[in-house]
């Protein structure tokens, strides 16, 4: 079946601007007078190009609204602030069509695959703020249900890429680091990053901020230097030494894929096609030409099963292929936090003792990083096969990795004699005792992640977890197993009540 | 994959009210400061429950909002509206999480049929509310692209009916007609109304307005009576005269429906799921027991194919069946338009004409009516097979159906005794001539509702197009084929505009 749809040629309506001091996000709004749209066949969502004194940009129609008069147009920031619009200004607004691309999010919902062009059309429109939010939820759920073929996932990447902002290194290696997540603590990137970049080895490491866990590796990194650059910042950063760790979302690697989380999230969909090619694209973007991917598997890990991360291993070669770059994957265990803090301070304070040979060093994220920095070290040609981790754990131990992460630390402004002791902790604490005599055989990663996130990480950096003993530990009735800080007394206590709700640690 | 989700125990917030005057449709809305959102890890989209003095009601959060400070909430009218709250009062802010709802849209995203309560769920959500654009739009796309299969639809159309409102009628048989439509013109209803009802067959008709059609029954009837009724005068209505013809929108029949438009209009999508379910919920809320349908196919209607009717037909019978409807089908042409006028006046103009046997009365209108009415005098057992449209046509000619007409329009708080004549039609006028000598071939049911909408109508209802020769008649150069009206020179010319762009009539 079919449904009409309109145009309706050069039709141009004079109204009076009133401002609206309210910023809507995603694709500009105005608003009509429900009589005015009524009479001139405007409906809700509707498209209308919005010009006033030469510069015009393309909105959407709010027919709700009901503070304007049939001779006003309701103008809201986005709107006012791109064309310069105060209150009273006569505004011009003509009736468009909808973009082709919205033809495109149709086709991929009757089931067909998209040309490149299309897709293009698409992530341009996403880009630009030419879909709405209704459009782009249409396209997020047909990616899920449908899934992306690869070449339609190519097509995402490449687009992406296009859109977004790149890094200019003149490099024959680049290497890079990609893990899938859902693994509290997990503070890899920290040490792998240095540890690759003290051997000579180009490493422009960028990283996401926490969405709904306790920390990502640029909010914990934030604790010791800047992660927001420019490109040209961060290229001079890299040239200088070798690596960095910095924050994906300041030099705008995927902007497509930040307006689809505006909505992926709220869906709290993911849909894989849309996932690789978000992760293949930042690649892309800093010109990484081998990249090691960490697959964690467990319960509670964004990975379930070996099925799973089998499949996405295929998919993520065959992507990387398309563009030339060599990829290794890593399935590990997902099923426990790495590390023993939780938390941007607590996980900070981790790595730097780890990178010190301070014996407080967790020895799990040790191992974990050095087995990644030695595979990827195998992968670059740098080490032979199986010999990656020796050269890896090396760095640690003659104190070259520390050496190199205080030239990071600099380099991002940060101070690189930082004392981790001096990375305070919050004031308020609770510890959490084993309720009876026994071996620990669970922890939970998302009980952990949600009392850490009560207790006000990321944004409190002092908040978070820090744990004494882990699985597989025996314990004693009343042994401290792990204790919560925050900065903030009511929060300490949301934090506790959700530690007595949750059954973070089972044992038995 | 899995994203995480989080509750958060409860937790209140208490923050200042600052009204704001803007009403947003669809599920109410609240704003919070950029950086209280971050600290107190809301999210854009998320959901709270707004309590105020023992009020409360779910909203969902706007976090793009920079008007208002850490301290306080913006609150749009339909919340404070409901809740009373005025500018400074101290509003409670807790958050919670999805409904459950959410979960069942998923499961259909995930291509698995959904139980009896997973609908009830859905729809009563939507009825009041609880769900957000995006999360109806998820489910619209789900709805297309999956389908609904013959038990999910069933469940849908008892949902939709439980949370709407209803006709109680104390009548054995209840006669009732849908046309699919797509066709301009086409007021079937009108006629076929007074014939059933003028035999003492019960006939309780509700229509739309036009969407995106030129005119729609409700918007006709209405320049001869009121069409908005509650149940209660609805019922008193057809107590008194067997039939009426009213606006559906006013009694609420299908509220979850209207709701689902709001996103369904926007993407232009139109499940057939959604559709079955919408239009036999409206058929059961009148408490329908026998049912004819109209599947006009034509090239510019919506079905466009007989296969696509057949299967239709098949569709609605199974539907029907499970609600002890009895349904006749019938496949009409919809490749031209019906009746002489298009436009709210030229339509109820065309009607009473009819009715009242004037020879300006459109013949294929009343071949239509005739042969729809018929087919439900046999339906509902009034008429032997092959003898309804006899009878229904003697009904025209012997008067009766206008009389019954004129008590429905007087029953309808109308004036019986309106002559066609004083029905105006727009001072601006425009003749579409033929530019040749020929036979027309075509008229596009497309371009004359574009053009038919330009001039104003069913806004203006004097505005619309008065057709003079039809599909298969043969024209002079210059004779006139059809005559633009408007009550407005700036529509005129726009309708003029578009005229010479579309091509509404091909002669060969």
């Amino acid at each position: 079946m079919k449904s009409g749809e309109f145009t309706r040629g050069d039709i141009v309506f004079q109204l009076r601007a009133k401002i609206v001091d309210i910023e809507t996000g995603g694709m500009p709004v105005i608003s009509l007078n429900e009589d005015f749209a009524k009479e001139n066949d405007f409906h809700n969502m509707d498209r209308v190009v919005v010009s006033f004194n030469g510069k015009s940009l393309v909105a959407a129609v709010d027919t709700s609204e009901k503070i304007v008069s049939k001779e006003e147009v309701g103008i809201f920031e986005d709107v006012w602030k791109k064309l310069k619009i105060k209150n009273g200004d006569i505004v011009e607004i003509t009736p468009v069509g909808k973009p082709e691309s919205t033809k495109y999010i149709r086709k991929k919902m009757d089931r067909e695959e998209l040309f490149d062009k299309e897709i293009r059309a698409i992530v341009k429109d996403i880009v630009d703020e030419k879909l709405t939010d209704v459009e782009m939820a249409a396209f997020v759920a047909a990616s899920y249900m449908e899934g992306l073929s690869m070449s339609e996932t190519t097509s995402l990447t490449r687009a992406i890429v296009e859109t977004g902002g790149r890094l200019k290194l003149r490099k024959k290696i680049i290497a890079d680091k990609h893990s899938i997540g859902g693994v509290p603590g997990n503070r890899v990137t920290m040490v792998l990053v240095p540890i690759i970049a003290s051997l000579g080895i180009t490493i422009p490491k960028t990283s996401s901020r926490a969405i709904t866990s306790p920390s990502g590796t640029a909010d914990t990194m934030e604790v010791l230097a800047n992660v927001s650059f420019s490109t040209e910042e961060l290229t001079k950063i890299v040239e200088k030494t070798n690596g960095c760790i910095a924050w994906g979302g300041a030099i705008n690697l995927a902007a497509a894929d930040d307006k689809l989380i505006r909505i992926r999230h709220p869906l709290s969909l993911d849909p894989e096609g849309l996932m690789l090619a978000s992760v293949m694209a930042k690649k892309v973007a800093v010109g990484a030409t081998h990249v090691i991917f960490d697959l964690p598997i467990g319960e509670e890990a964004k990975l379930q099963s070996l099925g799973e991360a089998r499949h996405l291993e295929r998919e993520f070669t065959k992507l990387a292929e398309k563009f030339g770059i060599k990829v290794e994957t890593l399935v590990t265990d997902g099923n426990n936090p790495i590390g023993n803090g939780i938390g941007p301070n607590l996980e900070a304070r981790d790595v730097l003792w780890l990178l010190k040979n301070d014996r407080r060093g967790p020895l799990d994220l040790r191992r974990k990083s050095v087995l990644l920095a030695g595979k990827l070290l195998e992968l670059v040609g740098y080490a032979k096969e199986g010999e990656g981790e020796k050269i890896a754990d090396a760095q640690i131990d003659n104190g070259k990795a520390y050496q190199k992460m205080k030239e990071i630390i600099e380099a991002q402004g940060g101070n690189p004699n930082v004392n981790p002791e001096d990375l305070h902790v919050g004031e308020f604490t609770c510890d959490y005792e084993a309720e009876k005599y026994g071996r620990i055989t669970n922890m939970s990663n998302h009980a952990l992640a949600k009392i850490a996130r009560a207790a006000g990480s990321p944004v409190d950096k002092e908040a978070g977890i820090y744990i004494y003993k882990k699985y597989g530990s025996n314990v004693k009735q009343g042994e401290k197993i792990f204790t919560v800080y925050s900065k903030s007394e009511r929060r300490i206590e949301r934090a506790i009540k959700l530690m007595k709700e949750l059954n973070p640690v089972t044992i038995e």
